[in-house]
């Protein structure tokens, strides 16, 4: 097989603009490891994927058009390293984002499949990342989406003195004279402040229910300070359907420790109404081979209160269950490889 | 992520004649917009895809074998840009091409799956290229095939004085023992001439039906001519299926206005036995940003006679339905961009 | 489409170490040919894919992390070039291989989705490589793994000389408390030995099947010795599943002849208990235009015992059967293009 390598230059583009630059990137995050999760006098061993980051390959690509104006593309398919598969019938798609965007002094206007508004702060103030079994529970608690198809887009442009935004509205595609035209219609916001080692964030978002079923509204936020020494993180993220509404608290933490970086959080995810409550603990620490190689590994433990059920899964290694008001608890090591 | 970029150079191949060179190249086609259809008392507004051009993702190359020989590949996926969604599962195959081919001074040789003879009229003499709420229904009126798997084709050379042409046939594989062993083959050809600001080409194909099942034949013509200020075209197609057959005869053209290109086509489709013809008008707009880059309107209004019940819809916006004699239209504005 | 061509240079790497160089590449089969099978009295014809090698689009690439260590990547997803679909739901998924490794003077450890330890003799030593109506038919005789997911590999260093060797586990990943908790865990390993013209390799395995499921376990062996004008292999294959077992012993070989590979071999397929043996002759050339482009044909006939019901089919193009006792045949000519 012949050797082809992609190398680091930007290239003019065909496009009449003499000041036209534009590049095609490929890229992927190869994420595997060897994990272990338990219930209530049950386990499960086995290759998870995804434990540090999420897997995937991508494309993506930026035109410069001129006058400050840039078009722009993603594509990202996620995929689990342990089996090789995609995440759509098991073969690969662009679930994790497919935009095109024209961006420029006002912002980008973004069209297509996307992160949900709502969904960013989970990620972003969860020291590991929503991913393996440390990761936070605070997201899709109670069907709150992770990506939205069908979505328009606007964010503020980079240069507002910190100040940060994003509005974003998807469309159900009903017909105008179904029952549940308005079904599957999801609309979010997420507005935030970074300034040197400070980061504070805030969202809210709708996601409409068919006829008869309710809506599910997420708000959430989360504020982080860099001490250096140690970067402390707190989450708050809720998800209420109808009469039912999970709340979820979480304080995390990382701090840089040898050629790596230390991981913890402690959460707690209360139900309404009723005693369905859990909390997680967890720790980890990541040791970076290099800037693209991170080798990993992480603990986390999880308490059910009396009327909760939950246990820890990971991508590609599926939960245990567990008993109502047991607990679960899982392991893992692995290797995260960037390109 | 570490940024890599795909440079234009042709590389010298490891293969053995010192003259040998060869190319890889990652191209692909992101078009979203956001869109509206309606029928009789209904409509649906959401993002559509592929509304000038059919969004895709691909990886073709080419050899030099020295004395005037070329092997070639082609791999191309259909993908959703509102969805992130491929076409087969719901993920990425390469159902739009996936061909290997050989040429050389007799023409090109090529195998695997492929556009149908039949079909590339219909795209090429329509000015909306068969795509968004303007394009052309002159195609799978009784089901021609767009792609055919399993197909050889032969494609005359390029230097015939303005002549090109055609042949494939696509094997439907069955056992020759079983009663519909013929189910599936398809035989096609096209030829065409083209010189300066003129082209014209015709095609005729045949699809074997299953034992019982008719046969669909599909014939049709095209012709363009380029006066500069203004590129009308004529477009006749008939598919036949049984005694059901449709004619669409559609007059269309495009013109250069400003930065961008003008579109129009009015087209009729007569179903016979019977009343349900119905006709279509649309007209659009693409301005271009770069010759990547391309924002574009388009609007449409199909008209159905008293027994046809058609509606326009899009890639990525199921049409909505209509009354029997109803009419439905559409609007879009969208982005393509090419990589 | 913006013509972009990946070149052949090593990138120095974003990570720290000045040192450290990676590369990505892109890669790829193409694989399609005309071929016609039959079996008594049936026969099919039509578009085969993988004749000479699989059909595969794969992206891989190394990183170079000081000290003699290195992190790679490999992802590969099977297609079918003559419907350009995929292997997952027909659409694309690494299903040949997706992996990372961390190797260095100690060898290699590898995670993910790979080849089986006990099918890579039935590869190597197969004239065909599996491949065509001429392949072998030494593997997955009674449900041994082409592929494992969930695998962690280690390989011996290539500094051995001459030895080489990997041992494999991949894990089912059922629940502790199931009755088939050891359902789908697969065990291999193989050793080999190769100096100059000299290869030879062995190769053991176990699939856990569920509860009162049998479990199969598979060995082979093969030796190749390459004479300069002729390269005779031997290999020895056997499956066994509770108390049925079949052995396959297969003579091939390859000799260059004018500008390609003349390819050759009998084998035998001896199932206890009963009488369901059968018998495979082939007879191949491979003519090679370029290093990349290889132009092939091939013939072979299988023969049956009176117990025995096989028919040759290829990737792409589905067997005929034929009846208890009788024979089947095949031949085709088809191109593969690597890339």
């Amino acid at each position: 097989m012949h050797q082809k390598t992609w190398i680091a230059l930007a290239v003019l583009a065909t496009a009449g603009a003499a000041s036209a630059q534009s590049s095609v990137t490929l890229f992927g995050v190869l994420d595997v490891g060897v994990a272990h999760v338990t219930g209530e006098g049950v386990s499960r061993t086995g290759l998870s994927t995804g434990g540090a980051n999420i897997s995937r390959l991508g494309f993506r690509g930026t035109e410069d058009l001129g006058g400050g104006l840039a078009a722009g593309f993603w594509l990202e398919a996620g995929l689990d390293v342990d089996s090789g598969s995609g995440k759509t019938s098991g073969a690969l798609a662009f679930n994790r984002r497919a935009t095109v965007s024209l961006s420029g002094p006002f912002g980008e206007l973004r069209l297509g499949r996307d992160d949900a508004a709502t969904f960013l702060n989970t990620l972003i103030f969860d020291p590991f990342l929503t991913n393996g079994v440390g990761g936070t529970n605070a997201f899709i608690m109670l069907g709150a989406p992770i990506q939205v198809s069908n979505a328009v887009g606007y964010f503020l442009p980079r240069e507002l003195g910190g100040f940060y935004g994003q509005v974003q509205y998807a469309f159900g595609e009903q017909p105008s004279n179904a029952d549940n035209s308005k079904q599957g219609n999801y609309a979010g916001a997420r507005v935030g402040y970074r300034t040197g080692p400070f980061n504070a964030s805030l969202a809210t978002g709708k996601l409409k229910g068919a006829t008869g079923a309710e809506d599910v509204k997420a708000h959430n936020a989360g504020v982080s300070y860099d001490f250096g020494v140690v970067r402390p993180m707190l989450l708050w993220a809720s998800e209420k359907k109808g009469a039912v509404k999970i709340t979820a608290i979480e304080l995390g933490a990382t701090a840089p420790l040898g050629n790596g970086e230390l991981r913890a959080q402690v959460s707690r995810y209360s139900t309404q109404p009723g005693s369905a409550d859990w909390h997680k603990l967890a720790l980890g620490y990541g040791y970076h081979f290099s800037k693209r190689t991170q080798v990993y590994g992480a603990v986390a433990r999880l308490k059910n209160d009396s009327g909760a059920q939950r246990s820890i899964g990971l991508q590609g290694l599926a939960a245990t269950g567990t008993t109502l008001g047991g607990s679960s608890s899982g392991y893992e090591i692995g290797i995260r490889h960037n390109f």
